[in-house]
């Protein structure tokens, strides 16, 4: 008996709010529930609910200490980007980049090269409109690339970036990995090698952590280190995080400066965006995406807590300057204002750039976006503040 | 016949939203409401809906570009916040300051009296914490409070802070409106005046910005401008902008950093975060509450885009130094990232911190929670890096 009704109370709770989800999403609709809740059944008619009626029932869903109850909702463009990015706002989830789950290593590789192919095609038309070009090359035995700028400017002829693609730890490799790299030689006027490492299914952690390493270990031979610096987004975040903490642990020399743009610093679900932005970033949508899957794809069993899986639990203490770069509507920015704070703590100075209604690494995806040149002008301008000439 | 096909037409749309939504909002219920569209019903059983379920439902409502369908969700507390905070981020929507609607002036007065009497009865207390005594006074015929530490740091014996509170142009007025002053004293060991400047219902604009430029002219008199800071939070976060417009405008001396908290830039309602942030945020709630009328109280017929009331539309160029702070729940993250990005644009150095799972100016609301603490510190460090000894 008392289980019985305890089950039926939670059901009640449940049933409560999908239907004050149910009422709020159709923005203009009256609920006339109340009569069908006794069956737990929500009865929902599409004529008038506003604000005014969503009011108490918010009120009263939200009347109590605990988790946050929030209405269905659709959520109009922003008038507050530029129009050139407010498409991309506009943008439908990216299917079936998001929300991938092959069930083998070859349904990963057959998506993976799909994928790549279609993002390597668009690459010669990227560097011709910023007059970049690339020299594919081996480093250390990794496959890498080097982007050069048609012109680099004299304070930048002594300086070098090391770039870390993004993709989930499966996504983006070869060519299709370099738009970041590309971007980052024309809007800021720098010589970029950028590293293909390898990644999953057929090499989990440690593999790609290995080769941006060993790729470091020559980098830093071809320039004075204190000219260097590393960025990368998502997943190329996390890892110049990581490789900052290894080359602390290793005792190598580390760059002058770092970017992490809305770097994936946790592989496990923390951080308050997952949720909040669950659905309206338009990129990664969700962590049950394809992300969940990669992440322990990669980790092969590791401790996704461990600092070189997630480097947000390493000790940032003595790393260089950082700036990081996210959006409103990103996943990852609960990550990168927690990587932001935790970097302060620890004493580094570092910067935080957030982008008006931008979901997940969108600053990378139209060259032509102000949003996109504004991003990486920050990050290039902070790069000049703290690179030897 | 073709308009009620229209109509059906749309309803389905909506019913559809409302579907999702309420299937959305159980977390775990399996949508049975197929047979009862056709008739504009949506019925939702609590079984087992989850993210499987909703990943086809959410990719039907954003395969095309345009408006973000959200269904409804229960969002939990996040785990990546200090426990301290995590109770502010638990705490319910603050009734009836956030939906306050008052009728006449009469009843504005009955809430604005009644909230402010709250509000000064915890002031002694903090003061009691952090050790800061305070004055009333009067400065050019304007209410103002001094608050002094117990301890001035030597660094700071000659700088002097200038601060206007928030509340929306309405609440927090008198002693009530000095927390933040408070907070400023205490951790970071500075002498403060706090402006009470008019509000509506009396005194709309200008009364409020008026009086806090009346209290600038003898600030700067009792202290060089080069070391003194502004800052306040929402509206006083939106007035310390708009003062320094004014006092560019006037060739008045400007202050030598300020501190715009969450600032309410932009009285209209433009920005993202009032929509992605609308019923997530705890503190403010939704554009549509009580501030959607005070901006209309305090404008009294002038145009909200005037860049006295909303300073986003003013000139940034030759601001002083700024530092900014949000929160990833916050309604006004959009405006605080907005005006962070446009004082960038404008030259101005400008630092962002955003802290996890806040809601608006919740950095007020806890001396004990560490992000307080946090929060006040950078701002005090912001302060020693760019004032004058």
């Amino acid at each position: 008996m008392r289980k019985r009704s305890e089950r039926r109370s939670y059901s009640t709770i449940v049933v409560r709010h999908a239907c004050i989800a149910a009422a709020a999403a159709t923005l203009s609709a009256s609920v006339i529930a109340s009569a069908a809740q006794a069956e737990d059944v929500c009865v929902v008619k599409s004529t008038d609910l506003d604000f005014a009626a969503l009011e108490p029932l918010q009120n009263a869903a939200n009347a109590k200490p605990g988790s946050r109850v929030v209405p269905a909702r659709i959520i109009p463009l922003p008038t507050t980007t530029s129009p050139k990015f407010q498409a991309m706002v506009a943008a439908p989830y990216r299917v079936p980049a998001w929300d991938a789950n092959p069930k083998s290593a070859a349904e990963w590789k057959e998506l993976i090269a799909k994928l790549a192919a279609a993002g390597a095609a668009v690459q010669p038309a990227l560097r011709e409109k910023l007059g970049v070009t690339m020299e594919p090359t081996t480093i250390a035995g990794v496959k890498a690339f080097i982007l050069t700028p048609k012109v680099i400017p004299p304070a930048n002829q002594n300086r070098l970036l090391y770039h870390i693609h993004g993709g989930g730890y499966v996504y983006a490799p070869g060519e299709s990995g370099t738009a970041e790299a590309t971007l980052m030689a024309g809007i800021g006027g720098f010589k970029v090698i950028s590293v293909d490492y390898r990644m999953p299914p057929d090499f989990p952690y440690p593999a790609a952590m290995d080769d941006a390493m060993a790729v470091w270990k020559e980098v830093i031979k071809l320039q004075n280190p204190r000219n260097i610096a590393v960025f990368g987004t998502s997943t190329g975040g996390g890892m110049t995080l990581a490789l900052v903490l290894r080359a602390k642990q290793e005792g190598l020399p580390l760059p002058a400066a770092i970017a992490p743009g809305t770097p994936w610093s946790d592989l496990t679900e923390a951080g308050d965006s997952y949720k909040t932005n669950e659905w309206v970033d338009n990129v990664l949508v969700s962590y049950s995406g394809y992300i969940s899957h990669s992440a322990l794809l990669y980790a092969n069993g590791h401790d996704l807590k461990d600092p070189q899986l997630s480097p947000i639990y390493g000790d940032f203490h003595g790393f260089p300057p950082a700036i990081l770069t996210s959006g409103t509507r990103d996943l990852f920015l609960s990550l990168t204002v927690l990587t932001h704070r935790k970097l302060r703590q620890a004493g580094v100075e570092a910067q935080l750039q957030v982008y008006e209604g931008m979901s997940h690494a969108q600053y990378l995806f139209d060259a032509d976006s102000p949003e996109t040149k504004e991003a990486f002008t920050e990050i290039a301008r902070f790069f000049d503040q703290h690179l030897g000439k």
